[in-house]
């Protein structure tokens, strides 16, 4: 019998027999070790615990004190679940089941009724009585044909027991079900105490919409309880602050899919904060010099053939309409080409640079419907995009402009948890790019110039540029932990070239232009989304769909005055109502609290004599009296600080300048 | 020979032999008449003065004194541009000839190069040749068979004689030339002295874009020569205000149908104006109770299966585009079915109505790229769109509140000719409407009561309401003395039956609202182009796309004054330039006149040391000195009082409060 040699972590080296197990491994080291092993790894494979090694290597015992272990843990409980589903449902079929960082899950199909969420208490039962009574699991290994005959009648299992390159396939037995191993599974289920089965939801077999829709039973499991519970916590915390959550409790926006997937639908809360926002950025943007368009968002297909797009962005567009003429129509899926029509509509002279073009582009993106997600993953969007032509030498000036009127923009929305990411070319593989050696190493060191005079923060990603010219992105984090490109700043040589850009320079000869894409506040569906989660729904006044509501404690003898006042505001464009309800008043204001409308009128007897408002302020507790004109000045204040905290200081922007 | 009899104008009768012709006829009253006659009128039919008459009928003698006199004159003019093409150009095939009350105008196609602009003159020294030397003209008669062998090789001309029904075709030989009468001609050209061809351009052989293009020329004539000069006068005018020629000029848009037919692109010039038509009608629709949406250009085409825009309206319609999960994904055609979905995301209670729904809604309309023109007729628009759902006794009081909406936005853009017409289902035939006899007549009368009750004159169309309800038509003149409706208020019964529309009303029950479509300043093109051709481009304050020039005297000396101003300007979003351009002053201030920007400030070195600036109004002759502050003061009143001269009453809107 031939020897495997394993080396240990802390750097010891020992001999084995082949078809050694983690097990036998791990008794060699100690009994203890070996109770401890949920699982092995060997060169950071993931082996289980009994499984006939045939390869040395680099090994480790995995016990439940590390990110491995629970993963073991999961895929159990996955594995658990699995056979408790078969046990219940005779007629399910099992697809993918699998386990991560963030829980586990199961893939269903039944020929008649989905599993549904009123099912899974019944399915975690079952679980718990297994783990109680019954919690060893047994490794079966059968050949291939014998795997295929097991799991007769399951498409789904034969395609994954086909695909598997040997003749020795595992099984688990677990309370004398056998079923397939995806991953794996500790010796023991004893201590899967602490799981929850979360959730139904469609998943498409394989990810692709082309095939069968199956019905996904999340899950997540951990070792101690107090960790299960804190997972839940954030679980629910993610839940409240979900853009979709959120949007629909206040009244923000909708999608039918029956009506047209990822094709959202504004109602008017939402589409006054988008109003609000796309007034506010094409303001900024005009008062720092773009000069703002509207252009189709279609166009014949030749456009998009010689900028490029057709070639090497198709799978995303939207398919072609034939018109007469023999024209091709096409919806754009990026504004960069309508906006070099502009350019190109009138001879440019070396004048007219840095050339900002700028618009509120309606584009369409052929995502996948599985992939379309509220206002966060849409096909039809309106990107904030922007476009600078400029002289060569120009670039960095034009870089920290845009930058510093990013960082401006951000400040009024009070986002500051975001990372700047210089992306260059490859130094080894300079082929893969636009071939202007002089052109990138100018513009790169201009690029990180420009960040150094600010003096900002940055990491430097080598060969991550695209291949037309180097960038920066401006990475956030959402709400919900995850990290989201919200604008970036990007060089292009390539359109010029493709277009065949130029401008008269001083010399009176043509020269090639730069051209900087950029965009700021992303597009109105994604920003919307972000801000939703980041104020979770709780908009600072200037953004709030409702700014005041107004109260009367009685219609009949107070209604007059709040009309007035109401009117008075409206007047000056405040977004106020008047709640003239006949309901209890505590159900007005909790109504008005749960809306999270800014500020909350109430007025009564002593209101209509002294001519005051009583005002509660959002998040405050109490209210505050004060006259009218008092709570104008307030209010008009508010608004004109945007999010900022009227307090605090205006940091990030003054620190660049 | 059998006997005809013909009765006169003034109500004799007489009989005549068959086969006699309007010459004879006019001879029978006067010898002068008859020399006098260009043709004759037979139950409202031009003929030929020589045709010989197979029937009676009412008859009147046409001379140079009436309107068919004229178009008589054309027509021969047309035969006789015909006669010199052909002379001119061997090659050439003729289509079309025809004449009315705008001109006259003769389908050309050559084999090689097209007749071209140039050669204008060359065709019209040889028609004066021919009218001066050799005016008279033959009749000439030829069976089908030797008509078609005379136009061998012209399939215009075949396709043209094939379709007459008669063996006796007419032929005029003018100057030995045969060409097929395609209309009436006058006995002699010598009329035609004060005639002009005017233009040539693209036309569709039979209208269809299927076909050929053949080359139009087209001209004008007139009995008297001041007709002629009043004509061109008013052609040139035409032509100065023409949205296409300004747009140019001022460079406020444009098309390339290489890059799509009858899609415009903004420039910023023209795109500051409509985005401030935007942000007005908005805010003027939120002040009014209106609630803005947006909502997606696309959605499943089931939407309009249902609506019944895809049964009654598809060629006016995109090509659907196939997406996955067999979704068929359409343009909209129109935004009602999109508000109806904003509708229907609630139950609604009668407490909600009227419910106002607006928004600025981009719809595409597959218009046949041979109607296309600038800014008028597009494939892609924005309408200014609205739908109110009332219940059935809220008609009036809401038809009222959009009539004065309208006439008051009417009032700031100074628009002041316009006439109403209200259109009812024709009460004889009523089963070609919506089948709700008492709706109909309720609604009818309450439309009347509300322009009664405003005191407003309009005119009665039955029969020309749609389908589905009756409307208000506001019918303006365009500058070019076109009839266009500029708004229009339709009832629509149908939609809410279609899409199953209810409220909640006081009663518990569930009730039927009644939608209606509103528009108050129609598609932002249509108006843009409205407004360019009624300001011949000279924008009011508000509108202009370059509100300020200022010119300083001397760069070096003065520069810097005038860019504080502009700053100062500026930061109270003043549109204002410094043009500092070191050409000669006056070259300057021409400039900012022809660019009709609404103020000229010239800074030298008295308006420097008296801190004042020299201030020249457009369409004033003088300019005059005063203070910044002065000077804000006055464009600041300016831009708030709209398109609205300020001392003109605001009348139209008086008389309706």
């Amino acid at each position: 019998m031939s020897k495997l040699s394993f080396e240990f972590p802390d750097g010891n080296q020992k001999e084995f027999d082949a078809g050694v197990s983690v097990e036998d491994i791990a008794k060699s080291i100690s009994v203890s070790l070996a109770k401890k092993a949920v699982a092995g790894k060997v060169d950071g494979e993931l082996v289980d615990v009994f499984a006939p090694l045939q390869k040395g290597g680099k090994i480790e015992i995995i016990t439940s004190e590390s990110e491995e272990g629970l993963q073991v843990l999961r895929q159990s409980a996955a594995q658990l679940l699995e056979t408790v589903a078969k046990k219940q449902f005779h007629d399910i079929k099992i697809g993918e089941i699998s386990a991560d960082e963030d829980g586990f899950y199961v893939d269903t199909d039944k020929a008649e009724r989905q599993v549904s969420a009123d099912e899974l208490d019944e399915l975690a039962n079952q679980m718990k009585r297994i783990i109680k009574n019954d919690a060893s699991v047994k490794r079966v290994y059968l050949s291939k044909d014998e795997a295929l005959k097991e799991v007769d009648g399951d498409p789904y299992q034969a395609k994954i027991i086909s695909e598997i390159d040997s003749d020795n396939i595992l099984f688990y037995d677990i309370a004398g079900v056998l079923t397939l191993a995806q991953g794996v599974v500790a010796p023991s289920l004893k201590n899967i105490k602490h799981f929850k089965l979360l959730s139904v939801a469609g998943a498409y077999w394989e990810g692709k919409s082309s095939n069968p829709m199956l019905q996904r039973i999340y899950g997540t499991a951990f070792y101690k309880e107090a960790e299960l519970e804190a997972d839940l916590k954030a679980r629910q915390e993610a839940k409240e602050r979900d853009h979709r959550v959120i949007g629909n409790n206040l009244d923000l926006f909708f999608v039918d899919p029956k009506v047209g997937a990822g094709l959202p639908y504004w109602m008017p809360n939402g589409a006054t904060i988008r109003r609000t926002i796309e007034r506010y950025i094409t303001d900024k943007e005009l008062a720092n010099g773009y000069q703002h368009v509207y252009t189709p968002v279609l166009a014949n297909l030749d456009l998009y053939k010689q900028s490029g797009h057709w070639d090497h962005y198709r799978e995303d567009m939207f398919p072609p309409m034939e018109m007469d003429d023999d024209e091709m129509l096409e919806l754009r899926p990026m504004n960069c080409p309508s906006h070099i029509q502009i350019y190109k509509h009138h001879i440019r002279s070396y004048r007219e640079l840095p050339l900002r073009i700028a618009e509120l582009g309606m584009m369409h993106r052929y995502e996948k419907s599985g992939a379309l997600s509220g206002l966060q993953r849409v096909r039809e969007m309106t990107l904030n995009d922007g476009h600078t032509f400029v002289a060569p030498d120009q670039i960095q000036d034009e870089f920290k402009k845009i930058l510093k009127l990013m960082m401006d923009v951000y400040d009024d929305f009070d986002i500051d948890n975001y990372t700047f990411r210089l992306s260059y070319r490859d130094p080894k593989n300079t082929e893969k790019y636009f071939d202007d050696d002089e052109m990138w190493n100018k513009a790169q060191s201009m690029l990180k110039g420009a960040m150094d005079e600010l003096g900002l923060d940055y990491v430097e990603a080598e060969g991550e540029a695209a291949f037309y010219g180097p960038k920066l992105d401006v990475q956030t984090k959402t709400a919900l932990g995850n990290e989201e490109t919200l604008s970036t700043i990007q060089l292009d040589f390539m359109l010029p070239e493709r277009f065949d850009l130029h401008y008269v320079g001083e010399d009176g000869k043509e020269h090639r232009p730069v051209m900087i894409h950029r965009g700021i506040v992303s597009t109105m569906e994604r920003f919307t989304a972000y801000l939703i989660e980041m104020y979770k729904g709780a908009f600072p006044t200037w953004l709030a769909p409702k700014q005041v509501e107004i109260i009367p404690v009685s219609d009949e003898k107070y209604g007059d005055y709040a009309r007035k006042l109401n009117e008075k505001l409206s007047a000056i464009k405040i977004r106020s109502h008047v709640d003239d309800r006949s309901e209890k008043m505590g159900y007005l204001i909790r109504d008005a609290q749960t809306h999270k409308v800014p500020y909350t009128i109430v007025v009564g007897e002593n209101e209509v004599k002294n001519n005051t408002v009583s005002v509660r302020k959002y998040g405050e507790d109490n209210s505050r009296d004060m006259s009218i004109d008092e709570f104008v000045m307030e209010i008009l204040k508010d608004i004109s600080s945007y999010s900022r905290d009227a307090n605090k200081e205006k940091e990030s922007v003054d620190k660049v300048r």
